[in-house]
């Protein structure tokens, strides 16, 4: 019997992470080099490395029991947690009744895009998750380019919204930023906000690494700035380490009442509601506690020291460009510069390079420009420094905290020998790169493209 | 801000469980009667009343820990316990990589819809979850009304196709069946299937209720009668009464393995994966154990003794037709003959109908005809058997087994008294509405409509 497949799901690609996912498994296996039997150095997968905050797990022993359908939107108890959650943490009063609880973030990122009608503006480089999403559902949607700054121009979001017919657009907003780490101060979203006031954008304000910012005091929430406008996704994958439990929320604009019912049609239709023990595991991971507040700045400072020291190590590879990250667990690197002699090399696009790296004798995994809906000759790269041992690095901290700079570079080297293995391969491919296109000499490369 | 909903969001309507639910609350806490504190008679929740299985509440207990994203179409272990389960239940080979895990059936069988391409055949009275997705993915769709027996008529399924201009077509069939309780025999399946094959009709055959099946020994799954042109899903939520756990499985058709590739998409592309100790969870209720051999047993044991008493109670209210349930906790019962009296109480739809029994005195909660997909106007109701404590009820059917007909009655009217009570209710509502009919003293009516 032969099927008939819907178009729409022949026209979306494959998001770019099982790609790459697949390609990682097929590489490891294939790898005929025994000393390699370690496999890569990841920098590939944005996956927080920490343990599921215990009370969280605890939370979810003592209700294994649950059994029976919750409702629609969430059960009470989480929704009043997160509520609270919003008003300690982000200093926003969010009635219960506006938050909407779903299977992770990403889930009700493609509720909304099911239910709000308009054209999307996709500011980039993007997350890889999102443009998937906006072609499946057939929506309209235009690339917003960033600057060199990597951040919106809230002049170039102005001068896109007046080329676009729809009456309705929608920002995606992902702040702090995936890939590059960035965060959007006070100032930078108001004047992003002051654009979608006047050209009535309406912003989905992906939130799932707010509590990762270093510096927790400068993360202001879009919902502050521009609340009549703003929907914003926030849940436990990235701050709390557990994308493997799938719990995200939304948090509907003050006056979207109508919306709502809409809104939770969608959600009884396609997934009734969110697994019941794990919204109770969810209750404890957004309540007010000494044990959380301690998780969060204990893994927002390990991220920052790891952060910082792979910025370093990226920016003194002469040619490098790398964001400097504000928060997340990842920087933006731009191999741009090598352009020219990548094409020597006969890699011509960012999948290449990425191929290039992964296999011997380089060993290293990166995600690549075309994934971040970058152009495929754009030689970018996300790096995600996250390939160490969470609970042990977490213990570690604790027990002695690194202060000074030598004491943070130090706690990386005991720490995390993975990522600094993988920094040295990634200088010494562009090293030998720059070294080959030197002498030109083709045939005897020491990059071999696969 | 004024917000710009898509249009096929605003056409779906409600799944009509929630808005009973949204009904029965506002019931609940209006009620002025202090005697009626106990809310209502329920039957009208699809929802098992026993308690998680041990072995499952264990082994989520267990896995606490796995906060990492799973793999999309599930951890291995999970795929390779369901596959054994089919080769042990269900007496089918199905190799794991033809196995999808989803955050419940429900979901999956959305999934589906959104790949398959072509026109739906929905046989009713159905299911009341199936026509809000079929709606809102704006497929072409068509209703199969069954026949008195209330099963599908294979020679209207070919009329039917025959008509259908798409070279597509999908049937959704749902066996054993809610609402009704009936199973299709493995004649009724093969004479479907002759049809399906020669008019091209892919089927998606929901068995969520498989293991309650009472007589286990006659169910059989569609996959063995038309292996080349079945999806089956099923999953956690009936037979395992974790619906609240929401896991969910469907299998591919041996040879749809491009059909394989696009579906992972929609999944990576929707919600990555189900969440991971749930998965682990799912193991155990999928391995094969006497455990859960005693529990399948007990529990569908029970749900038969429950189901014969109620099929009996309505049955003896003169006028009353239902179907005698060989599975589930449900059954269809047919109230048209009454529909003169009804309209005489100006009862002119089956939610009215619904409304009626729900107010004082009666405080019975039905599944009124329209939401089960028949017309507004059909009396008929899914009488859902489950009102009572589950945890209890096993204990107390483990240590002293019901044999013969007199302890079997017994045991209902002891364990179960609020089902016995909601019967009796829905007895004198109609024994009223027939008295008052035929005095015809409409002022004095003892039915009175909301």
């Amino acid at each position: 019997m032969k099927f008939v497949v819907d178009q729409q799901v022949e026209d979306i690609e494959m998001p770019e992470n099982l790609k790459l996912n697949t390609f990682l498994q097929e590489f490891h296996s294939d790898c005929p080099h025994p000393e390699c039997n370690f496999g890569f150095y990841g920098f590939a997968f944005g996956q927080s490395p920490f343990p599921v905050p215990k009370l969280i797990q605890n939370a979810l022993i003592k209700n294994a029991d649950k059994g029976a359908y919750a409702a629609v939107p969430g059960i009470p108890e989480l929704r009043n947690a997160i509520s609270k959650y919003n008003k300690h943490y982000f200093d926003m009063d969010i009635a219960p009744n506006r938050i909407y609880v779903g299977p992770g973030t990403k889930e009700l990122i493609f509720n909304l895009l099911e239910i709000l009608h308009g054209t999307v503006i996709l500011p980039t480089p993007a997350w890889l998750g999102y443009l998937p999403q906006i072609r499946f559902l057939k929506k309209n949607y235009h690339m917003l380019p960033t600057r060199a700054n990597k951040k919106i121009s809230p002049s170039d979001l102005r001068k896109l919204a007046l080329r676009l017919q729809d009456r309705q657009k929608i920002l995606i907003l992902n702040n702090p930023n995936n890939p590059t780490g960035l965060l959007y101060d006070r100032l930078e979203l108001e004047e992003i906000a002051d654009v979608c006031k006047e050209q009535n954008i309406t912003v989905i304000s992906d939130e799932i690494y707010a509590l990762t910012t270093y510096d927790f005091s400068k993360f202001v929430s879009m919902a502050k700035i521009y609340p009549e406008g703003t929907f914003v996704t926030n849940g436990l994958s990235k701050s709390h380490a557990a994308g493997g439990y799938r719990l995200g929320y939304v948090i509907f604009p003050q006056h979207a009442v109508d919306l709502k019912t809409q809104f939770k049609k969608i959600l009884a239709t396609e997934y009734t509601a969110v697994s019941t023990p794990i919204q109770h595991a969810a209750v404890a991971g957004f309540e007010i506690s000494n044990e959380m507040n301690e998780y969060f700045e204990v893994t927002r400072n390990i991220h920052q020291i790891m952060g910082e020291y792979t910025f370093h190590a990226l920016s003194s590879i002469e040619g490098v460009k790398a964001t400097k990250p504000d928060a997340t667990f990842y920087l933006l690197a731009d191999f741009n510069s090598f352009a020219p002699d990548l094409q020597k090399a006969h890699i011509l696009t960012s999948q290449k390079l990425s191929e290039a790296l992964i296999v011997h004798p380089f060993h290293t995994a990166i995600v690549g420009g075309d994934s971040l809906v970058l152009e495929r000759t754009d030689f970018s790269a996300r790096i995600a420094y996250v390939d160490y041992d969470g609970a042990m690095v977490y213990q570690n901290y604790l027990e002695n905290k690194p202060k000074s700079n030598a004491e943070k570079i130090e706690f990386v080297k005991k720490n995390a020998p993975k990522v600094v293995a993988g920094l040295d391969m990634i200088a010494d491919f562009f090293g030998k790169l720059r070294k080959d296109a030197l002498y030109d000499t083709e045939s005897s490369s020491s990059v071999v493209v696969p």
